[in-house]
C-alpha cells in the first residue's frame, strides 16, 4: 500500500495554521522541528507564521505539495478535501473533530468526505485523530502540545495504530516521558473515514522500521482482509479489541451465533491469524516490545530461571506453566557448572537460587557464570534472570550482562525490582542493548509466553489457503425456501457436504416407524418435526429409548398428533458414546462466514467455551481451531470414552466452513449434539437457518 | 501478642557491631539515625562505635536492655541466645544466615535454638532474616545497607511480613524508593526458628499504625489458627503464597487428597476466612494498599467509569463484569445532571465519555460536575476516574480532585497515564489525600474488586464457630480395621453422620440378589467389593442397567467369581438426575481435616474446579464454599435438570467435616459420584481409607 505521500511527503500545507496558541500553531511548530520538507502554512488572516510564508487558501501553495493536515471547523473540511483534490494533493489528514462521532450532521459531512475519496481519488486520515508521529524521522503531525516534543520522541521498533485519539496521545506521551520503551510510527486514525487499519497494518508490515505493530481497534470492519494480512504477516501483531463485551446486532437464532457475543469471533480469527490478543492497554505496549525485541525464538519454551530469592523462583515456575511454559530440566554437565560458584551444601535445579553463590563469591561473577552455563545447556530455550538493584551485594552491571546476554544468543528476560533510580538505569541500559526488561514478574512471563507463541501460531493462514473446492451435486431445491429448515432436511445437506450423519428415516404410517425401528436396532429415538420449531425438546418432540415396535407406533401416533400436518415424524438411531460437541457456522458482520466448535451442551453454554475460525477453513487449520478449546482434555479420552478423532472432527468443521461458501442462502447452522461414537463424530441433530 | 520489646524495645544491644563497612556497622549506623533509645554495640575489639559506648559481650550492656540484634557467624549464635536470655534480654534478632537453609550442620544449629527458646522462653526472630524497618517511628533494625534511608522510610498503613528476606530488603526498597506507597511496619522473617507469620499477624492486627497486612509466605505450618486469625480480623489481609504448585507429602490414594495438589487448599481456607489472595509481588502490595485506603465500601459494586475515551470506558466495563462487579445503572436524575455539561449531541450512559464535555467546558469542571452527579445517585457504590496527565487539554489538579472525592463519600479509585514527571505528581499528591491510583487499568479494577469483595468475604469463620456437635452412636466396629473400607461399609459410615445414600444391600446368593434387585425396582446396579479395591469401574466389577431377575442372578454368580470369598456383592438402586457432584474430606498437613467438593467425574478432573474448606464446616460454610466453585452455574438447573438444593448439598459437606472431628481414625473419604437426584443430592459410591 503505497501511503508514503503521508508518512514522507514532499511539502506538507497546513490548513488552519494560526498564530494562536492553539491546535493549528502546535502543528506549524511541531512540523518545523523535525520535517525537513517545505511547510505551507494556509490561513488568509496571515502573511506569515513562524517564519513560514502563509497563504490565503489551498489553491495558491506552491509546489511540491503531497499533503495537507486540516485543522478548521467540521462544516468547512469537504470543501477544503475538494480543493485539495483538485490541487492535486494526494493525501489529507483532517485533526478535527465534529464527524460521525457527534450525531447526524457530523455524520452527513463524513459521508461528504468519503463521497469526495470515492469520486476523486484522494486519500483521507481521520477525521477526529490527533495525527502521526515518525519517531525517527522526528515527523509530528499532530496538534498536540509542543511542550512534549521537547526531547523529541525516542526511536524504538514498534509502531502503534490507534482508533482512539485520546488515547493515542495519551499512550505517546505516557510512553514517550516515561523513556523505557521507543516506538517508530504511531498513528491515530480516528473515525476511519478512508484510510482504515487495515491500509495502515499494510503499510506498516512492510515499513522497514518497524519491527512489531500494536494495534488498539474498536472495529475491524473488513476482519478477513485483516486477518489474511496478519496471518502472512513477517513481524509480529498485538491487537486490544475495545468493545468485546458488545454483542452484534446480528439476529441470533442458532446456538452458534448467540454463542459469538463476547469478542469470541474477533478473538478466534485473530489467535488463527498469529495475532498476539492484549487484553489492556500498557500489557499491549509491553508485549510489543518483547515481540520486536525477541525474535525468532527456538520453537519449545523451556525455560531456566535465576534469582536471588527461591521464593521468586518457585513462583515464576508457576507463571511459566500457567502460560504454556516449562521450566526447563538442567543436564548434569550444566549442573556441574553452577556448582563450580555454589557453596557446596546448596543443590543445584530449576529454578536457580543465585543468593548462596552471590554470597560466596559476588554478584557480577556469579550472574555471568551462572547465565553462561544454563545458556550452554541444550535443554534450555531462554533465561529468565530476576535483578534486584540497589545495594544488598546485588550490584550487576547491564552492560556486561548484556554482552553475555548477547554472547548466550538465547532470548533473555529480565525481570528487576530495587531502587527507583538505578533500577531505572540498568532498565534503559538492558533495554537499549536489547534485552526486555519488566517490573512485574507475571508480565514478564506473559512477554516471554507471547514470544514463543507467537513464533508457533504463525502456521495456518485462515485464507487464502484454504479453498472450498467444488460444490456436491443433488437436489437442494429445500434451499429454496426461507427460515428453518427440518432437522432431516438439515442433515440432508449436512450430508451432502461431508458430514456423517446419524442414521434415520422419515416415516409416514405407526407400522412404518415401527418396521423402520426394527430395522435401525433397538433403542431409536423418534422426533417430531414441526415447521420452523427449534426447540423440538421443550416441546416434548423427542423421545429416547424407544424400544419396541408397539412403543414405536405409539410414539408415532402421539408425535405426529403434535406437529400437525404440514409436520414429520423422524426415526433414528439411537447414538451412544462420548464426548458430546455442538459446532455450527453463522455469518458474523465483520467476519464472514464464520465455523464454531465447543464441547456439548453444558460445557459450552455454561462455561461458553468455544472456539472460532473464518471460512472457509482448512483441515489444519481445523485441528489448531479444535487445540484452542480449553476442554480440550475431554477430547483425549476420559475412564472408558475412546479418545476423539481429531482429524475427523476437524473434517466436520471443514465441511461447514464449505457448506458456507457453497450455499450463500445458509445463514446459520447449528450441528447439536455432535456424538463422538468410538470416536468418530456423527451429526445427531442440527438446524439449519436459511436467509 | 505482646511483641513489644521487638518493634519498640527499651534498649538494643547490637552483637556483631563493628566499624568495617559491613553489615554490623549497617545495623549501628541505622538505629543511630531514627531508633530514640539506648544503643549498646557489642564487640571485643571496640571501645566505642560510632559515638557509642562498645562492650566486650553480652553481660557486660547495661539496664535497660529488651532486644538483642545478632549479626555474628551461625556457629556463635546459640551461646549469644543463651548469654541474653541469661542477661534477662526479651528478644534476639537474628540477621545472620547459616541455618537450616544451609542444609544438616545449619539445621542443627537453628534446633539448638528452637530448644533454647523452649527452654528459656526468651523470644527469637529469625535467623536468615533482613529484621525489621518501622517506618513511622523510623526504626531501621537491619543490616541493609544506610544509603537507601537517607531520606528515611516513607510512612503508611500497610505492614508487610516476608518470608524471603532478599524479597523483602527488595520489596521495601522498590516500594520507598519509588515514593508512591508508603508502609508502617516491614517485618522480615526469615526461618522462623520461633517468631512465626502467626505471631505478627496477631501482633500488627492489633496495632494502632495497621490497616492492612500482606504477607508473602512459603509455608503456615499452623494453619489453622492463622486461618482463623485472619477470619476474625477486622483489618484486611492480603496473602501471596509462594510453592503452590508443589504437591504436599500426603499419601494422596483418594481423589479428594490428589486434587488438594496446586495450593487448592491454602486458598480454600485463606477464601474461607475472608483473606485476599494475591498472585505476584507488586500486585500485593498494589492490593493492599488499596485495601488500606478505602474501608467499608458499600455491600454491592456497582461502579461509574468517568473517562475521557470512550474505548478505555468499554474495555473498563469488560473488567468490571470479569471481576465481579458491574457498571451502574445511572438514574435519569443523574443523566440531566451530567447533560448540563455535554455538548447536546452527546448521549450519557455509563460509562461516561467525558471527553466531548471536556472540549466544551475544559476538563476541571467537568469532571467536578461529573463526579458530584454520578456520586449523588443511589445506584452508585464506586467511581472509578480515568485520569491523563500532561497537555491535551486534560489538566486537573490532584488536590480538587481529592476535595470532591472526599465530599462524595464513596470509593474514588484512579487509573494514570500521562506525562512522567506530571504523572508523578499527581500520583503522590492524590494517594496523600487518600485515592489510590494506578498506573494500569486491569490492576484499578483488580483493586477495586478486592476492596468490594473482602468487605463481603468475612461472614464465615471457619473456627471456632463451627463445631460438629456429639458424634452419632451406632457399631463402627469396621472403623477399627485399617486400610481401605469398602464401598457398603464407607456409606453405612456417612450415612450415620447424615449423609443421604443411594438405597441398597448386600446379596449372599444369586437369588437373594434377584429378590432385591426386584425389590429396590429395576435397573439396578450390581458391584462386586473386594478388599482394598478403589477401582472398581476399572476392574469390570460395576455393573449398570441390571434389568432382570435373571441378569441379577448372571451377574452375581460373574462378580462375586471376582472378588473371591473375601468380597461381596452389593445390589444398588440406579440413582439418575443430574448434576453429578464428588466431595470429599482428607487430612492436610498444614491445615488438618479438609472438606472438598466439585462438580463431577470430569469437571473436576480435567477442569480442576473444585473448592476446599476446613472441617468442621458449618452450614453457611459450606455454602460459601461451593459457591466458590468456577462451575456453580451447572447447580442452577440446566435445560431438564432441575436445580440442586445448596443448603442440602451443604449438609453432606458439614457431615464430611464432622465424621473427620467424630472418627480421627478416618484419613480420607471420596464421594463420588454424588449424584442430584431431584435436587437432592444422594452419595452413590463412597471410599472411606482409615490410618
Amino acid at each position: 500500500m503505497d501511503l508514503d505521500f503521508f508518512f514522507k511527503p514532499n511539502g506538507i500545507a497546513v490548513v488552519g495554521a494560526t498564530k494562536k496558541m492553539k491546535g493549528g500553531y502546535a502543528i506549524v511548530v511541531n512540523l518545523k522541528a523535525g520535517y525537513k520538507g517545505p511547510i505551507y502554512p494556509v490561513n488568509p488572516r496571515y502573511d506569515e507564521i513562524e517564519g513560514l510564508a502563509c497563504y490565503p487558501d489551498i489553491e495558491s501553495v506552491p509546489d511540491p505539495v503531497e499533503l495537507a493536515v486540516v485543522f478548521v471547523p467540521a462544516p468547512a473540511v469537504p470543501g477544503i478535501v475538494r480543493a485539495c483534490a483538485k490541487r492535486g494533493i494526494k493525501g489529507v489528514m483532517i485533526e478535527s473533530a465534529g464527524f460521525s462521532e457527534t450525531g447526524p450532521e457530523g455524520a452527513a459531512l463524513q459521508q461528504e468526505l468519503k463521497d469526495i475519496v470515492a469520486e476523486t481519488g484522494i486519500r483521507v486520515w481521520g477525521p477526529n485523530c490527533v495525527g502521526l508521529v515518525d519517531a525517527k524521522n522526528r515527523h509530528v503531525f499532530s496538534f498536540v502540545s509542543p511542550a512534549i516534543w521537547n526531547e523529541g520522541p525516542i526511536p524504538g521498533r514498534v509502531s502503534l495504530v490507534v482508533q482512539s485519539g485520546m488515547l493515542a496521545g495519551g499512550f505517546l506521551v505516557d510512553t514517550m516521558s516515561h523513556g523505557t520503551m521507543g516506538v517508530s510510527k504511531v498513528c491515530s486514525i480516528g473515525n476511519k473515514a478512508d484510510v482504515s487499519e487495515t491500509d495502515l497494518l499494510q503499510y506498516l508490515l512492510s515499513d522497514p522500521d518497524t519491527e512489531a505493530v500494536a494495534m488498539y481497534l474498536e472495529s475491524i470492519p473488513d476482519g478477513r482482509l485483516f486477518t489474511r494480512l496478519c496471518a502472512g504477516a513477517k513481524k509480529p501483531v498485538v491487537v486490544l479489541k475495545g468493545g468485546k463485551s458488545e454483542r452484534g446486532a446480528a439476529a441470533a437464532m442458532s446456538h452458534t451465533a448467540s454463542l459469538a457475543g463476547n469478542g469470541a469471533v474477533v478473538s478466534g480469527a485473530l489467535a488463527a491469524a498469529g495475532v498476539t490478543e492484549a487484553v489492556d492497554f500498557k500489557q499491549m505496549m509491553d508485549l510489543s516490545r518483547a515481540l520486536a525485541m525477541v525474535k525468532n525464538p527456538p520453537s519449545s519454551g523451556r525455560v531456566a530461571v535465576l534469582t536471588y530469592s527461591g521464593g521468586a523462583g518457585i513462583i515464576s515456575t508457576d507463571f511459566l506453566y500457567e502460560q504454556g511454559l516449562s521450566a526447563a530440566t538442567l543436564s548434569g554437565g550444566t549442573k556441574e557448572a553452577l556448582a563450580r560458584v555454589f557453596p557446596e551444601w546448596m543443590p543445584v535445579n530449576n529454578p536457580v537460587d543465585l543468593w548462596p553463590a552471590v554470597e560466596k563469591n559476588g554478584a557480577g561473577p556469579v550472574y555471568t557464570a551462572a547465565m553462561e552455563a544454563v545458556a550452554a545447556d541444550e535443554g534450555v530455550d531462554a533465561l529468565l534472570l530476576h535483578v534486584y538493584i540497589g545495594g544488598l551485594a546485588l550490584t550487576l552491571d547491564p552492560d556486561h550482562m548484556a554482552a553475555v546476554a548477547k554472547k548466550t544468543g538465547k532470548p533473555v528476560f529480565i525481570w528487576l525490582i530495587g531502587e527507583a533510580a538505578g533500577a531505572r538505569n540498568f532498565h534503559l541500559k538492558a533495554q537499549e542493548a536489547g534485552i526486555p526488561v519488566f517490573r512485574e514478574l507475571y508480565r514478564a512471563v506473559e512477554c516471554m509466553a507471547a514470544v514463543f507463541h507467537q513464533a508457533r501460531g504463525k502456521r495456518h493462514a485462515p485464507l487464502p489457503d484454504a479453498s472450498a473446492g467444488p460444490a456436491p451435486s443433488g437436489d437442494f431445491s429445500f434451499l429454496e425456501r426461507s427460515g428453518v429448515l427440518d432437522e432431516y432436511d438439515a442433515k440432508k445437506l449436512l450430508a451432502a457436504c461431508g458430514v456423517e450423519t446419524v442414521a434415520e428415516a422419515v416415516a409416514d404410517s405407526p407400522e412404518k416407524a415401527a418396521a423402520l425401528a426394527q430395522e435401525l436396532g433397538f433403542p431409536v429415538v423418534m422426533k417430531g418435526l414441526a415447521p420452523g420449531e427449534v426447540h423440538k425438546t421443550e416441546r416434548g418432540l423427542v423421545t429416547l429409548g424407544v424400544a419396541s415396535g408397539e412403543q414405536a407406533e405409539k410414539e408415532y401416533a402421539r408425535l405426529s398428533g403434535l406437529v400437525g400436518e404440514k409436520g414429520r415424524v423422524l426415526v433414528q438411531k439411537q447414538a451412544a458414546g462420548g464426548p458430546e460437541l455442538i459446532c455450527g457456522m453463522f455469518r458474523d458482520p465483520q467476519f464472514g462466514p464464520t465455523v464454531m466448535a465447543g464441547l456439548g451442551g453444558v460445557y459450552a453454554e455454561v462455561l461458553a467455551d468455544t472456539a472460532f475460525g473464518l471460512a472457509p477453513l482448512s483441515e489444519d487449520a481445523a485441528v489448531d481451531l479444535i487445540g484452542r478449546l480449553k476442554t480440550q482434555k475431554l477430547l483425549d479420552g476420559f475412564r472408558n470414552t475412546p479418545p476423539v478423532d481429531r482429524k475427523a472432527l476437524a473434517r466436520v468443521l471443514t465441511a461447514l466452513g464449505n457448506l458456507a461458501v457453497w450455499f450463500p442462502r445458509v445463514s446459520q447452522v447449528d450441528v447439536n449434539p455432535l456424538i463422538c461414537v468410538k470416536g468418530k463424530p456423527v451429526a445427531v441433530d442440527a438446524t439449519v437457518i436459511l436467509e
